[in-house]
């Protein structure tokens, strides 16, 4: 099947390798004109600008959209015009589901119809393959079939689950139809919300197991420090890498997450490379937003959020003021590092 | 080898069924004769006291305790008097780690070697193998080598951690010594610390997608409910059992822990069978106990510990407060369900 | 002054009173007439329809709405037609401040001037005055100061703050003004989420001096059930309401919140009254929202808001989940209550 | 009445002062000289040894130990030689409540009594007295009565609680006798458990206020960072000092630690003074060990005391791991400051 791509970054080219490869035919666009060189050949044009990649594509056009967020609105405004009725615009992106049902419902009056489709799998989905989450109308999912069948890892990418009964839906292929527009963006969204919470439990039980040794350690004496009561209880020097390498294999937290962190402490076991600044592109955001709407309690969800907010800085004023509540009542004086 | 097995629940017997099927000999013993009796074959022998199965065993001795954490001791003061220097006591169960260490050491005063083994793999062991988490001196380790990677997964449950050396450990095995006496639980009581984290993750996000309909629903308008400000956000009807199974293919969260989720929902999408009181069976708790000590944040382990300690009522006492300070400064009177 | 009232439920009534008792003029209005006669008298103006009390006020007016913030827009609506230029309209109500800067805009367009005024003191504040934090334009605000004057706590509620110039501003007499539309209720709505925060820290904390006789007890030994180590260490029967009490005189937790807790301890000492379902009114969850926009770490009062959402049920999904994975990697079978 | 006070810091010396202000006799001992000779007096016997100490006291003597918790044992071993039957020790600082009932034991097999006393008020209580909650035995704390009745604030210090009847107990003169031994300083504990809670509500909500104007700031667009949809709602500039000085008047959330609070943000609105890292004095870690072995949810405590290891640097290792799991999965590269 024939479909337009733009946005040419990690995700979006290879993406575009792995429609190819399944003998797909891409046409690309990209502002970065060496990102869309880089690409083309046999199966890959290559286009100059949106007008031009419009052109090249048959009708009703197919084109999906492999750009941040912020810049979605921005693109479409230009894109649209060019577009007719019953061209499809597919955002793969992270958008916010408010905008996609914002954007379903504007370009359904103009004839075009609109997914979202949540995609996961990272720089090794090439390999791997996407977990695809989709929100819009089922009849444009359906036209799509083939290229999320190639995006989507396969049946093979894991073991069935018991008693599941294959025909209910797309799902063990690795894409799903979630429900209408911004349903694919939500279940996508609660996904990264769970990713942040599943990522954080690892990092800190890992560092537990990094501080094992702190008994060894001498320790202040004053009134500003808990004495450690039991020092003998935290001699212990672990090996990170092989205990994450050894609960790869048969343990009840084994995961891609997992296989991942053991990964990066073959190379760098002190994690020296990172200094522990960790972003957040918004999605675990909107999960706590979403469970504040609903009511429900997300106190592991929200943790994992706050932890990153910290890790950047931003509880220095709140510190500062918790220091400075201690000076007013006890007459403590802020210990230095 | 040879080894004796005490405890033959689900855990215990069905390690003894592994250890069969690759041609040790296993002479086990549980207080529930049935249990005995149901293992007992061509290569299970079946005994009837502690002291019959003492006295089966080849010297040195080695003795695998399955059994609850909190029987461990009564059963080693009945076991010791039985056996002789270089008998090798293993402890395959949840024990807390600082039990290990004065186990270790008190025992090594009568020439008996101890080890604490961290076993993790559920009803599923039989079948997957279980990871294997050891402390204890490094050449009885060594000493059971066959016992451990009959146990174990092997290398094939896991693809190789790229850039990994081999040679490293016996980690890839899926057994792994973790360092001296109490080594193995710390590391397994942290793993089910991260375990519970994990859950909870998965549990609240898909929480947040049960409750994605909620626009549907009318709700009071009073001073005491907060209104939802856009229904139309939450209009959605969602299969969590299929949005599970697609997750397990590709995404970054699939794990065994999302694979059990994926199953537990096709045969029950509403969860009707469970109430909703959660146990918890100590690790969690050490898991945060530690981290204290060692002054590490977990704010994640512990919202995950404290949902727990929630589903069973603990905070019931709590709640009352809060509604009581509502009625005081507010006069708020209690909704009722 | 003269200044219109609408909304006389427990806190719009006795506002009335605190005015009226310092000399101004009330005209109030509530839809309910029992409310309304209820507090006629010399000096406050019944009156039986929004159009009857605009027409009673003198220009320019000045009508405090004191309403469910869910009501808000559906009553301005109605009383706009009847505004002329320059009229005063001050929401006391807890409406989110977004709604505020959408309103103080549009009033404006008619030449209305529009002022936020987040109002806390509970039922208390007949006697006590309440705590103004206000919002919209300076020279309004200023017009309207010998009716924040009279309904705030003035200068001897606390003493002086060391340091602090007087002359700064009207804060040391118990109200003031933020900032521009809406940062009135902006305050306010932290205020709020500062008080989960700190009504759940009372909470918790005296939930474990209410369980600090578990020792006494005795506990299932079971794989299921966590055996508590140090039975010996749980054996106070401790007296809440005493302990409330004497935190009262002295200690660095003494508060207004901690009086009430003492106060409704002494009247009800186990708290039998209420049944522990905790309402949350919005200003907690808009305050975490706040929060995630702005990248702040709010652990504690996003803990706090969840608490309340789990003392309703709305984890209960989240909870089975829990039990079902379980079941599926342990066989573990849900206990009783 | 006569009493020994050893350990002359911020807490105890001030105590001396209020006690002899109320014509008790104070025989002092401290190990810094310089602290004993400042406070020397005609009420006030300065001593120059342990031993010097216990010969100038009257028989039985009352000893009152105000000194760093991690040194109370290594105290006790140097002054229990001298003591004999009948004489009562007080340890009046932060001790585990775990260490007062071994003591308490101990020391009564000798004849020697203890007092465990938890003592909050911090600097100020030379002015508005200390707040005593107290362990031991029945008929020694009551012999204590004219020295608790002098430290603790009197009934004057806070209105009557509605209700109470005064001869319940003590509690409203600001000392309250607990329990047996341990009991006192468990409800200290807990106290500061609640201190911690209560503090890092109002830290974290005035951080929000604090970026109430992030709308003002340009942010970065790209996919590491997540736009901020609505920055007309952040454009608030708000003073601090003044919204904690008008909270103090007739608000809910009132308290001593907003006076506190209002009083540093008077001379250094920014905080610059301080730089965030936060210590913890034990009792935190305490509480939340309680409340783990009642099996008490406290996420508020939990969140509050890890916010304080977090600004010491102790997330740092999770924080990297979160950006290698990051780069392993996404190729995201860390962002810098």
């Amino acid at each position: 099947m024939q479909i337009g791509m733009i946005g040419l970054g990690r995700m979006g080219s290879n993406m575009v390798r792995r429609l190819t490869r399944d003998s797909h035919e891409c046409v690309v666009y990209d502002v970065n004109t060496d990102a869309v060189q880089k690409l083309v050949s046999q199966d890959v044009i290559g286009t100059t600008s949106l007008e031009d990649m419009v052109n090249r594509l048959t009708k009703p056009r197919k084109i999906w959209l492999m750009i941040p967020a912020v810049l979605v609105d921005r693109l479409l405004a230009q894109l649209i015009p060019f577009l007719e009725q019953d061209d499809i615009v597919i955002d793969g992106g992270n958008s916010h589901y408010h905008d996609d049902i914002r954007r379903g419902n504007e370009l359904k009056q103009q004839g075009i119809h609109y997914l979202d489709v949540g995609t996961s799998g990272g720089i090794k989905g090439l390999e791997h393959g996407y977990c695809l989450m989709i929100g819009g109308e089922k009849s444009i999912v359906q036209q799509l079939t083939p290229i999320f069948s190639t995006l989507a890892p396969g049946i093979d990418a894991a073991p069935p689950t018991p008693g599941r009964q294959p025909s209910i839906s797309t799902a063990e292929q690795g894409y799903f139809h979630c429900g209408p527009h911004g349903a694919g963006h939500f279940v996508k969204m609660v996904h990264n919300g769970i990713e942040y919470g599943v990522m954080a439990a690892y990092a800190e039980g890992l560092n537990i197991l990094h501080h094992a040794n702190i008994g060894k350690r001498t320790h202040d004496m004053d009134a500003e420090t808990t004495p450690l009561r039991n020092p003998e209880y935290y001699q212990y020097d672990l090996d990170l890498g092989e205990i994450a390498e050894v609960w790869r294999r048969g343990s009840v937290v084994r995961s891609w997450l997992l296989d991942l962190t053991a990964s990066a402490l073959v190379s760098d076991p002190d994690l020296d490379k990172f200094s522990g600044r960790v972003s957040d592109s918004g999605e675990g955001r909107w999960t706590l937003e979403a469970a504040i709407d609903e009511a429900v309690p997300v106190p592991v969800l929200s943790a994992a959020l706050y932890e990153r907010f910290s890790s950047r800085g931003d509880a220095d004023f709140a510190n500062k003021l918790l220091s400075a509540m201690r000076h007013e009542f006890g007459g403590h004086i802020e210990k230095k590092t």
